[in-house]
């Protein structure tokens, strides 16, 4: 759960928030350019946004994980062999397109990467390219081309916002998260709400912090941090082919305490992945999914990620049905199928702080059916309802508040635990995911 | 695919065709009862169906596969035990309640076979108990035990299509395939719409013959065949934990050529595999996925089960969209964490017969997308239309064809192959699994 249990009533308000949270570390700047454009595997217009984030300098402090999915996009397969360059200066971004398996696409996004590198002042090899969004499709170069001294005309110092707000798709609302370390400052904005699953690491996002840290310190960092946070949250079970996590550090600010450095990246990671599920296509109810008493901390994350990603049981939350055999079922077909000799015998489940299951079996009643009903209610982040035509969309384009279902799971067997967040299976994600190309 | 290609175009038409299949093998009965009663965990009415299938005199000829859920329920525990029996006699399978993790539900699924074994004068452990429905809640014990005289009453050697209405559940019409081996007969009956990725078995399928079999045969031929299609299918890739799979031999047909049985056996059970899948909760189309050109036939089926259960995909194949890009995901993310050092070089994707990716890129155009569109369209069981309030229910009760949405994967680096079927995921799905128990 985020360190603070933030609240909104509207729009304007989240936004408030936001811009507060997103000034510029010093050293980076941030800007934009929107266009329109036709894609050569179908026939209908289509609008992509190009964000570039710049140092002021090109800095040897940078760290970035990427998907593990067996067919990662160019942009990763381009990102992977810049971890061996001396420094990076840049990173262009655009959504739209995530330029996966497309003919010539190593090509298209290294001659992206050029042109973003001329007009910046860089190296190419010193800008980190990044896509997210149809996979199969081809970007549009000579657009992306025109598109880039707008961009790089737009670049400004004081605010991330625009950044968070370029690399979205389907998101219902930008995500910023900061923190502050002494003198200094770690700032993250986040692009992710479906196909996410992340392997080892996640959607995109990215970090910049003014703090001084080199780069070993810096991936041993985020390494830690994606592992505990965005690879322990499944929003459909999907691994994007796109997942990256990168930060970079402009170094202003000297002499910072490493641990104190880990522990607000954690946070600030912690805080984004949720937000992440929070705004996830289609959900309604965030799961926060503790799991506890088993052998290793692995074991716990597999049964959470079994948990957030049972189809049955994602839709009982989303009708406030608390269907707890389905959570049960749940477990046990993971168990079944990937540890058949675990020990159950002890298994002990709570949903909403309520005991629902012990020594083998159930433990309901009317009254506690009640109790939890009211929990999925308090927790639901808005009520479902179709337009005329049966379509469901989302009508929030804010967070109303961070509360979560909550799960606990425990085993009674051994120190292993961890904690998942998930979220439920709407007719608002089938909506949108039924026709997200047209 | 099943052997023949069957069209209905009314329920009518359906129904007469499953009278013709359901004709009783010799030495066997059904029959059914219905009643109301009120759950003890919860405060509405529900209705429950007890089906009898009797054998004439209880045979050691029988064989039956279980959940490999975790969790399994009180009649799979008695099951596993009563396959030690001398003989069965009979199964007795209630709907609404599965008996899982139940105080006390062993015992009370002990006593109703008692009940049960008395009123058809045999002994208790000649009694297969089988449950399906709510998971957690408790057997309706004097209410099941009082519908006994009625369901024995109502025996009848003329047709299994009661029982095969009997058993459902959230099933829009009752499954049953037969075939003929010489002068005997296979019949079998399915229940199951969701809660469908069978792990070594699978929902409640039971299956009559009168082919003299022996026990160790028949145990065989089952395996091999439930293995090769229940076990390779999925819904919505939740594991029930009462899957059962029974088959039981009267014996009246003697000298039977065994390769002639398990063929037509693994027949009866690819068709009702492929019938529970077409039937399955919110399903409008059914993908055949088939996989080869891997190491071994384990690494087709799982990339199969990859491709069958990944959200993003069978919601745009629930849209007629044909986004080929998802389908490359759902492979990628499988083999990503499964198997990283798979050899993804040489695959070769076809959808609908089109080939869509070659050489590590896709081989997409406009006219090509129009086609695979028209390969969807041509594949929908039926049109999505939600009512006045935005529930979206399926508005047939019968199969209209046998057309599948045709999934071709080609790795070609060994002989491995597998068919898996699936389906799309839809609003059906969600507004029916949303409130379930309600």
């Amino acid at each position: 759960m985020p360190s603070t249990q933030l609240t909104f009533s509207n729009r304007d308000e989240h936004r408030a928030w936001l811009a507060s949270q997103s000034r510029l570390p010093r050293g980076f700047r941030v800007g934009t350019a929107s266009f329109d454009f036709t894609p050569v595997e179908a026939d209908k217009p289509a609008a992509m946004t190009l964000t570039v984030i710049a140092a002021d300098r090109p800095t040897s402090d940078f760290a970035a994980v990427f998907t593990r999915n067996a067919f990662p996009g160019a942009p990763v397969i381009i990102g992977r062999k810049r971890l061996a360059a001396p420094k990076w200066g840049a990173i262009l971004v655009n959504n739209k397109i995530s330029n996966v398996c497309a003919p010539g696409g190593e090509q298209t996004a290294e001659s992206i990467c050029s042109a973003a590198a001329e007009a910046l002042g860089m190296k190419a090899s010193e800008v980190l390219p990044s896509s997210t969004g149809v996979i199969g499709w081809s970007l549009p170069f000579e657009a992306m081309k025109a598109a880039i001294p707008s961009a790089v005309s737009a670049l400004q110092a004081g605010s991330f916002l625009p950044a968070a707000e370029g690399i979205v798709t389907t998101d219902l609302y930008p995500k910023v998260r900061s923190t502050r370390v002494g003198e200094g400052r770690i700032v993250g904005i986040a692009k992710g709400a479906g196909m996410v699953e992340p392997n080892l690491a996640t959607m995109l996002v990215y970090f910049l912090t003014d703090l001084k840290i080199d780069r070993q310190a810096l991936r041993e960092s985020l390494q830690f941090a994606v592992d505990q946070t965005f690879n322990r949250i499944s929003i459909d079970s999907d691994t994007s082919t796109s997942d990256t996590v990168a930060i970079l550090s402009s170094g202003g600010v000297e002499d910072v305490n490493l641990s104190d450095f880990r522990a607000a990246l954690l946070e600030v990671c912690q805080d984004l992945a949720e937000d992440v599920v929070r705004n996830g296509e289609g959900i309604r109810h965030v799961l926060n999914i503790q799991v506890k008493g088993t052998p290793t901390d692995q074991d716990s994350v597999s049964i959470g990620k079994a948990i957030a990603n049972a189809p049955l049981f994602k839709c009982a939350i989303a009708g406030n049905d608390p269907n707890v055999g389905r959570l049960v079922q749940a477990i046990g077909k993971h168990l079944g199928a990937a540890a058949p000799s675990f020990d159950v015998a002890g298994m002990t489940l709570k949903l909403g702080g309520h005991e629902i299951f012990r020594d083998g079996v159930f433990q309901l009643n009317p009254a506690k059916e009640a109790a939890l009903v009211a929990h999925l209610e308090q927790a639901e982040l808005y009520q479902s309802a179709p337009d005329p035509r049966g379509n469901y969309s989302p009508p929030i384009d804010y967070p109303p508040h961070e509360r979560c279902v909550e799960i606990e799971v425990d085993f009674g067997v051994g120190r292993g635990h961890a904690t998942v967040i998930g979220g439920d299976l709407t007719h608002e994600y089938v909506t949108e995911n039924a026709d997200y190309r047209s």
